[in-house]
């Protein structure tokens, strides 16, 4: 694999306050504490049923490379800060602790662990930017990606988006995530490069306005890939020009070559409309097998407007709407402390806050998918680490509606976070990006009710806790209160 | 200079079709035949009377280190698309074409040439995406952090956002456009490595959090941070809690010391009525000076709302709706061919389109900015390359109101368009990211009306053509219309 990340220093990827915070814990000789943070988010974006867990391919690469160099010290001894027995720790500088994680490609829920960091206080808190940035955009990208397929109803969708990603990493890990959530292909050959996705692309505007004429440019084309000629047909006049002149460079030049026109795409104008007009020009010059693909700010919700329609469109080009998430470009996964080593076990903790949904789930803890017996995922489980695997027939608690107790009879649990980093070394294989998108539809396919994948009011999955944490998180919020 | 890029390859930074439509330009024998493409944008993001221009060093460290590696070209062949002597050309490919661009930090209007490529169609056509890419994103971040600086009035206002941003330049490059819009400091800290910007932070949750309660934790910072010490306030409870804290270790820690408590912050809840609360029980205690940092989901929107409230804040943390633009994620500037070389005169193209908005500005044109006898900027104007410069007393049309003549009595015209690259060669010296961020300060100061800049319904900034190019545009609509 194309490893771009290694030659980037990434150790410099944080917020400063995880700086003055070491620095801090350094001064007062509790930086090698043991303590556990939690990832997770508190909401499904776009009101989904659920979300995908990405970016943990890039979370290992940048542990694994972590480290500080003389350039960075420099840097940081020039903000007069920190003591120099602290920079010299820094530049000694190794990640030594655990991570857990789910699965790359894991459907998730909010308000679960979905990455757990066992570390010695300073190195969990250096870590915390990164880790939050990587997953948070990948994970973003991949469950819109996932949006946008769903839509499409087994229609083919490709990664247009590039140009409005928001910077090279985003249109180039946005790709990554993008084909994880179900895209067929992307545009962005670095992508394509580093990652083994398959690349796509044809013509621009550009092509047409440069020859003389329409019909030139597109027999300029059909000449140059006969196999795999796709027409932009919408830069002067897509019914009246643009799929007459593709039909005419079909009749007169691909076929006596023996060759068929593959597409025809369309980027502007009423897409609904003009792939119907189209669909039925090209039937009648028996051009049945000739595709049409749309572009033009599409989305999941422009997407089934279009199907609902009738549109006649076989491949969906998603740029901007895709590679930024427009609808809700922001995913919230935050990075809390959990618990704290003391006298050789983990204390928890607990962040109150004045916004009720902000307050955490104490302790270090393990999360359980709960399957039935046809293999569907009907719950997840939080229990405190060191309790025993759940088993059917148990009682649960719904934090949501605590007097609603829950027993699962004839379930099997999966222990859903996976060890990735035991004491710094990496035990954890990343399987392949197509490997990942497997997984995502195998959970889709098999595990994931319908019922929350559909876009309006989905079926919100239970998350239960064993009887022990909720009592735990209980206790502490009343001993807060107090 | 801390020069990240360099160590990057980003050649494979582009769209598939770049690449297509190269070997198809190639195997024409067009390659070399010389084109104009102007980058231009149609709508400034959040209805705003303006945009600014930002990320063209990024786009000067891209051209300047163009080149395709064997291991791309492999890439390349694997695609079975491309002819061996085109994969030649790649593997000896250098930009040998001219760019003319607005100075970094410019305040720019929609519909107007920021950048245009005078080179080889090949060439132009491969360095479509990245420029886009760059240009897009920088300046979408800039101009809405304008904004929020703007909605601050005077107030310091810091970058918090790299958690959310769609991956590491996103973070990175977004922080660095933050402060050419105006922020005051940043907290990522490779950001202030590399750009030279100043970097903030203090402590998170997890600080508060780790120590046995909060006045300890509190405590613990103020010893590690006398002269720079300001504490987060927001962990158990604001009012009954956290700021009581902060007083008494700012008595019994920091006074003593002969030290002040520079800050508390508030990161959740109402904070109009958390400020005000907290401002009255700092000034009860003599503590005037101490500042009040809030953060948590703010923009422009939240900020004037606050501010209108009465709110009691003298810095804003700005996260993750500055770093994703979070209320318009995407700013749309666009890649459009203008004219083509044709027996050594450039003769115009022009885009139509079903959607009337998305026709282009035809031919190879120059982009004049109109002041009065105060220095005020009253228009642009566009003319086309070979024209003689504007001059006060002659007339140019508005090309959205035909039918009314403008003259410019007692103007002056500046040549917007700064030669960047010349036949290849760099030209232009980029300005630090400082000198950046004081132009844009100068801009807003001095020639930009004050009703350009308000939020609601701004004064749109008059574009006008030169007779001869509105006649030009005229004549090449209705020949494309016959």
């Amino acid at each position: 694999m194309f490893e771009q990340n290694q030659a980037r220093n990434l150790s410099m990827v944080m917020d400063f306050y995880e700086l003055t915070m070491s620095n801090g814990y350094f001064r007062d000789g509790v930086q090698n504490v043991r303590v556990a943070f939690d990832v997770f988010y508190r909401r499904n974006p776009d009101k989904g049923g659920f979300a995908i867990f990405a970016g943990l391919e890039q979370v290992i690469d940048y542990i694994s490379h972590l480290h500080f160099t003389d350039e960075d010290i420099d840097f940081l001894r020039q903000q007069k800060l920190f003591s120099e027995e602290f920079l010299s720790y820094l530049r000694a500088f190794r990640f030594t602790g655990s991570i857990y994680a789910l699965p790359e490609g894991s459907v998730m829920y909010p308000n679960t662990p979905i990455l757990t960091v066992v570390a010695p206080l300073m190195e969990a808190q250096l870590v915390e930017t990164a880790i939050l940035l990587e997953i948070n955009h990948q994970s973003l990208i991949a469950t819109k990606a996932n949006r946008i397929v769903r839509a499409a109803e087994g229609r083919i969708v490709s990664d247009f988006g590039a140009r409005r990603a928001h910077n090279i990493d985003s249109a180039v890990y946005g790709a990554r995530a993008s084909y994880i959530g179900g895209v067929h292909s992307t545009a962005t050959v670095l992508a394509g490069q580093m990652f083994d996705i398959p690349v796509s692309g044809t013509m621009a505007h550009s092509w047409v306005m440069y020859y003389e004429n329409e019909y030139t440019a597109f027999q300029k084309y059909a000449l140059s890939y006969p196999d795999n000629c796709t027409l932009l047909v919408d830069t002067y006049d897509v019914l009246e020009s643009g799929v007459k002149n593709a039909i005419r460079v079909a009749k007169e030049i691909l076929q006596p070559m023996g060759k068929r026109l593959k597409g025809i795409r369309i980027d502007s104008g009423d897409l609904a409309y003009l792939s119907k007009r189209a669909r039925a020009m090209l039937d009648e010059n028996g051009m049945e097998d000739c595709k049409i693909v749309a572009s033009n700010s599409l989305d999941e919700f422009t997407i089934s407007s279009l199907l609902a329609q009738g549109a006649k469109i076989d491949i969906f080009g998603v740029g901007e709407r895709l590679i930024t998430a427009r609808s809700e470009p922001v995913f919230g996964a935050v990075y809390k402390l959990a618990a704290v080593e003391e006298n050789g076990r983990f204390n928890p903790r607990i962040k109150i806050s004045e916004n009720v949904e902000k307050i955490t789930n104490p302790g270090l803890k393990r999360l359980w998918r709960v399957y039935d017996q046809s293999g569907k995922s009907i719950a997840d489980l939080l229990s405190l680490w060191d309790e025993p695997a759940p088993a059917s027939g148990s009682s649960y608690i719904d934090p949501v509606h605590p007097w609603r107790e829950r027993k699962f009879e004839n379930c099997t649990f999966e222990n859903m976070l996976q060890p990735v980093f035991q004491s710094g070394i990496l035990v954890y294989q990343s399987p392949s990006v197509r490997e990942i998108r497997a997984y995502v539809q195998h959970q889709l396919k098999n595990q994931v009710w319908e019922e929350e994948q559909r876009f309006e009011n989905p079926h919100l999955h239970y998350v239960d806790m064993t009887p022990a944490l909720y009592e735990l998180r209980a206790r502490m919020l009343r001993m807060e209160r107090e």
